[in-house]
């Protein structure tokens, strides 16, 4: 989880380097550099010490407590306080570019997830809510510009902002879209509503609902041996799966408490949801033996005859006078005709726990969800006083009185915008660069023997970086395939070709575009002026 | 020792960083960036995991020992012998601009010593000694081109590169001359040569040797009762210092061996010297239980009668036919007219130990050394093929033999440099930053209180933005006095001052230069085309 990086990706990364910091620049924030290593003393102020399970934490020379800073809200706060006493001075919003470190113990995909990346971080202070919203959204515009100006196709999403953050807190993630994403992301091109999946609202296509049964049923027991998957049974009882419930049991850590959730039999219950939905910080599944305890059968529960140990949560997809399949509390068995409110625990909780999946309608009814794959290259939230009020730094408001500053914090991971264009941009030949953060604009494939035309192309090669054009030039001795796999491979946007029996012939060298693989014909006295043209059409 | 940069410090860092990248470019090296942090193998491959004091180590969450990489001979070893087989890839020059992390017990003087700080290091790789000449040769070049842009005033200095590297690898210092410096420099003005006064050659000025009674003298045992200096002593006895010995007993660790030192009395010992005379790799002054158990007693050691466990060695001023005071080898008595070659231990060693000072001569004769203090920002070495060697590194040379590269490294300290301009540049008002890194160029200040002078103010602050000036626009509501004082203590190059009342009577604004104080009398409409004639002078 540790690269090096080497002349040619280096330069991709300070091209989105600049970019960035041209776009926080115009967006009104500062620069700053805050230190890599950090005293515990902050992180143990704000509580998260023992939390930051991410971070490297080491004794110094005169052993005190040091980590290498994964995050710097605690340093920024710290900054702001020694310096900021008065409203006048607010808003602020500072940023730096600069390497984090995060312990993770399975670095993966290269790049986009390393131990050490490079991390554009911003923390902006406000006196208010209306303020913070002001600066959040020229952030989101910012972010905006800086993903269209590298020429990445992303969607903003609304994200997950913790299950006891206040409504008013919004949190937004910056996904780049690629298959190889680690993210699945809910995203409607008609009405341009985007959310981490996780976080997505959406409502059910009703067209699936059709398929139910409505008339009346009785509920009934039926052994289903050997029926594994709730595909298996339902297609054993001849109903669709929408007419099967799902049940699932989960333990609630905050409030101590076991829950029965039930979500039609083709939906997949949504662990976010769930917690906002109950108030809690942390659920996870029950274990083999508190299933036990509560005398569930595994893979057989249902709703029926359940322990009032245990309360019951429906999906508000279920409808809950209709008549479904469930769990028949023994082995082998499953009950046909349960209709919730007839059959069902009373009182019961309904509320949407379902994962958002493709086709379903937007919340507005408006569009149609799409599921995609993204790459989260940046993140925006609001932090409210969590931080401020935790290091007891206030300022003086308009009536002198000592308010703790709201917070927003803002960062797009560099490096990983880097690895995210080209999981987005590539061929089966290799790399396609946007032109904007490409490493060089040129890839010169010269392929001549005789001394008067490597004197000729050494003068083009010249004559280019004197306009200030970035080349490679690729003079080696070696085969044009050879050559132009290369050119292909590394990805620069132009390929400028020397053919010494082509430019022999008829004096012409090719410009050939790598994203479209056009081709143009030109002289040598076209040179600049063609590259210029073509060139313009790229950015 | 850990220090965030705000917006205005940042600023200029930022600008000695630019100006490095270019001059670095300019010398045909390539950017790469290393990770900051490195996996212990590395560092027992060239066996430095335990030399390395000011390293911080700690284990990361699979166990494994890593440490924050105070320096890169390792890890760009470890990238050129994956990446590099043939002679015909070298030489290659690599560098990077990052923040190192030395952990200091005692940083001092703010970014002078901290612990973290921003460097560019570089590295270089060369099939033979005159390659690496060559680009050394080019990495000095581009350390002139660089103080010389930023405009510091500096002195290129012979450097120390340890007592067994061999006599062609060369190292030289670059020091910012400034009263506050840690480091001591000899420097000629008239031949132009400079070393750390450690490393400095020169010859003693003989008008001082002239003092000396050259006439036959008996060796005589005096009573100095009381007196405890040597200038006590030379006072007490009546003959000038340079007519005494001083003797230092010294135990070479390497060797395993004691030695007498005889200086004239009033030289001092140069320890780096006297290490390269005699091969030690480390030296240290006798302890009291070793004076004791050799029969030496303190303060009054002297070349008579000494015990053959100790090896006597003369700095070369000495005179061994010369008559001189020395220890008397009991307390409170010393010797009179002692005359090496007559008197002393034979065989003895003679060798170049003393420490230049000032008024001393050149060593070709031609020139006064003066001593200045200096603040040492650059540092070039050859390292051979020290770490090529101990890491395994070799690459086929052009008779397909397999041969270790030799290296050299180049740093430069970033953010010391920043530290070391304004070390050189200020009064007792404050900063005065060279134009070539100054954090903004001008420094606005409008004394206004109207609605229409602060019209015109803002519109002056858009014309020079709009420009292209960096400004920083002191609009804040308070007195002139306070205002001028904050703009001399930040010291920006050129002061452009609004006063209202001067302004409504001639229509006049003020253009005051930082550094001469020098001030001109402006027009509104002339604003733009002045300060560009005025910047010009000062870059």
């Amino acid at each position: 989880g540790l690269y090096n990086y080497l002349p040619f990706g280096l330069k991709a990364v300070q091209k989105v380097e600049r970019i960035v910091r041209e776009e926080m620049n115009r967006s009104g924030a500062f620069e700053v550099q805050m230190t890599m290593v950090t005293p515990s003393e902050l992180w143990k102020e704000s509580g998260r010490w023992e939390l930051m399970t991410e971070m490297c934490k080491f004794k110094d020379k005169r052993d005190s407590e040091i980590c290498l800073s994964p995050t710097n809200e605690e340093a920024v706060v710290e900054i702001m306080r020694k310096s900021i006493k008065s409203y006048k001075n607010l808003p602020v919003n500072l940023y730096q570019i600069n390497t984090k470190f995060r312990d993770e113990i399975r670095p993966r995909f290269g790049l986009m997830r390393a131990r050490e990346f490079l991390m554009k971080d911003a923390y902006s202070f406000h006196l208010d809510q209306d303020c913070l919203n002001q600066t959040y959204q020229k952030m989101y515009d910012a972010y905006e510009r800086i993903l269209k100006r590298i020429g990445l196709e992303y969607v903003a999403v609304i994200a997950d902002a913790g299950a006891m953050a206040g409504p008013e807190q919004q949190t937004h993630e910056f996904q780049v879209v690629a298959n190889t994403g680690e993210d699945e992301i809910a995203y409607c091109e008609k009405t341009g509503y985007g959310a981490n999946i996780e976080k997505a609202s959406s409502i059910r296509n009703t067209e699936d609902l059709k398929q139910i049964n409505k008339s009346e049923q009785k509920l009934e027991l039926v052994a289903t041996p050997g029926m594994a998957t709730i595909r298996d049974v339902c297609e054993f009882l001849k109903v669709p799966q929408v007419q099967s419930l799902k049940s699932l049991v989960y333990f609630d850590e905050t409030n101590e408490k076991f829950f029965l959730i039930l979500t039609l039999g083709d939906d997949e219950l949504n662990e976010i949801k769930l917690k906002a939905a109950i108030q809690s910080l942390e659920v996870r599944p029950a274990r083999d033996a508190e299933l036990d305890h509560l005398g569930l059968p595994k893979g057989f529960i249902g709703p029926v005859g359940i322990s009032d140990k245990v309360e019951v949560l429906y999906d508000s997809c279920v409808d809950l006078d209709a008549f479904y399949a469930v769990g028949g509390m023994k082995e082998d068995m499953h009950y046909t005709g349960f209709s919730p409110n007839r059959d069902g625990q009373t009182p019961c909780r309904v509320a949407d726990v379902r994962l958002t999946k493709q086709g379903d309608l937007t919340s507005d009814g408006k569009g149609v969800i799409a599921i995609k794959r993204g790459i989260e290259v940046g993140h925006i939230f609001q932090l409210g006083d969590k931080y401020t009020k935790s290091m007891d730094f206030t300022v003086l408001d308009q009536n002198g009185k000592a308010v703790p500053p709201l917070m927003g914090c803002y960062g797009v991971g560099v490096s990983r915008v880097v690895a995210a264009s080209i999981e987005q941009n590539h061929d089966e030949n290799g790399i396609i660069w946007p032109a904007s953060i490409a490493p060089a604009q040129i890839h010169f494939v010269a392929i001549s023997k005789s001394e008067e035309s490597t004197k000729i192309c050494d003068e083009i090669y010249t004559q280019l970086l004197d306009s200030g054009w970035e080349v490679i030039y690729d003079d080696r001795k070696a085969g044009p395939g050879f050559k132009f796999k290369d050119a292909d491979l590394l990805g620069l946007p132009i390929q400028l070709v020397f053919g010494e029996r082509d430019f022999a012939k008829d004096g012409m060298l090719e410009i050939r575009e790598r994203k479209s693989g056009k081709v143009h014909k030109i002289s040598r006295d076209e040179i600049l002026e063609k590259m210029t043209e073509i060139y313009k059409d790229l950015v």
